[in-house]
């Protein structure tokens, strides 16, 4: 998880509830800000690809444990991970983590994790809402970007 | 205002912060849901005008107090007036009131108004974004409505 | 499933992206509102659990399946059924279905199902944020419930 | 304007509607973090207020004029001014404009202005819910960056 990609979240009013923590469904959101800019970082740009592709990606399945709970003011990090790449989805792993350093090198000691999540999404194609193989560039793009992590 | 329109409102955790109330842009949603039930209560249904005849309704300007807090679990109700009519858009007068039965005979005893707002909304064309006339039926169907309440 | 608590949901802009369908974690809401309201057709308000009691209810674990998009306009029903009850914690489960009438006697039929969710939610000392048992007499409201779905 | 503290704000979907564009209210967020990040930049922890102070900041009055849409991907800036400052109150004119660098010293050449808003926030306190003058070292501190703005 060390070498995941990492985007900062900082934690507003508008994502707590009256229980005085985050409410639970924006955790999704985070985990998605994380998924477009892990997306951006590999030069894909989602209104690009549905204006030129005709490609969508929708979330087919979320399983997400929710351990600690984070409120107004905290700094967290939204992780993403391949977990696993086919031709029309991806499985990603991702965490929401408190604090901005503290990618240690033993991950056991990552005793800051909020939030844990598995999420698979489909690419569609946007006319038939029908799942459809992301671009070649794109698999290879996503394919090196997991080389590099393992090697790292 | 004991004329308008008037929909429920009930506040779950999503609408409130930690500051142990509803967070202040979600009075916002709760008037747009009404704006669109006094539509589909008059036949409109934006789907449709979006399809059938490229229309699109957009916020252009907001003004709104927000003179009382509203808390987890309360049952609120959203109003909906036409305050102006024009061909492309229309100015509504819509409030937060507390409770189901308080639309009394007298206004000014109606003191569990909570925020008050005034929207206007243009009526655009899908694909230019520019401001369009509503179809004429439309128009018709509404000065009906505003009619009938300032007979009622 | 025919026999769970169901709530209606209405879909409004609020809950749409520009994917043209529901947001993914909006349906989380969705969600929370059944839950919500069916403590409430119980008798049992958050709000004084809270206050008379020092309790609070949290998410712990959310695990959805997306099947098929909601749209705007579209009218579904939240369902929630409890899956399984401990002293200080109940798992759901709980279903997005599209329509009111379709609480048919055959559940295969039921071929409106959009989202089908499982969340496990515990029961939280408000200070203390561990977990700590419901009230006796809300148990057995809930067995009660659980006892007459299974009857009926 | 060209003074006014920023804040970047990067669309993504949750932010976005069916329209194809940023839902309204969503704006009513960015002017709040960037209003939180506007404090925290002065050295004002809205959770320290409330646990040291015991006071607490609402939105009392929005006025906002939304010009022209954004939509999915965009690099926006939340801006924060203080228009007017009294013992409880603060009145606030913020925008949301695109792009980073335009920043520009001719301020009718800014013409990426999406939406302006003049937002009044007042100061309470937490028990009571009644208007309390802010700290004296914060209106100090608020007064002397306003100096500095006009200095600048």
């Amino acid at each position: 998880m060390n070498n995941a990609f990492r985007w900062p979240i900082r934690i507003y009013w508008e994502d707590t509830d009256a229980g005085g923590i985050v409410y639970y469904a924006n955790y999704l959101k985070f985990m998605e800000r994380a998924r477009s800019e892990w997306l951006r970082s590999l030069g894909i740009e989602q209104t690009e690809l549905k204006e030129r592709e005709g490609l969508m990606f929708v979330v087919v399945r979320a399983e997400v444990d929710f351990r600690t709970p984070a409120r107004y003011g905290d700094l967290l990090q939204a992780t993403c991970e391949v977990a696993e790449s086919r031709r029309a989805s991806l499985t990603f792993k991702q965490d929401i983590v408190r604090g901005i350093e503290n990618a240690g090198a033993d991950p056991a000691a990552d005793s800051g994790v909020l939030v844990t999540g598995r999420i698979r999404i489909a690419c569609l194609d946007v006319e038939k809402f029908r799942p459809r193989s992301m671009p070649e560039a794109m698999l290879q793009e996503i394919a090196g970007w997991r080389k590099s992590l393992n090697d790292g």
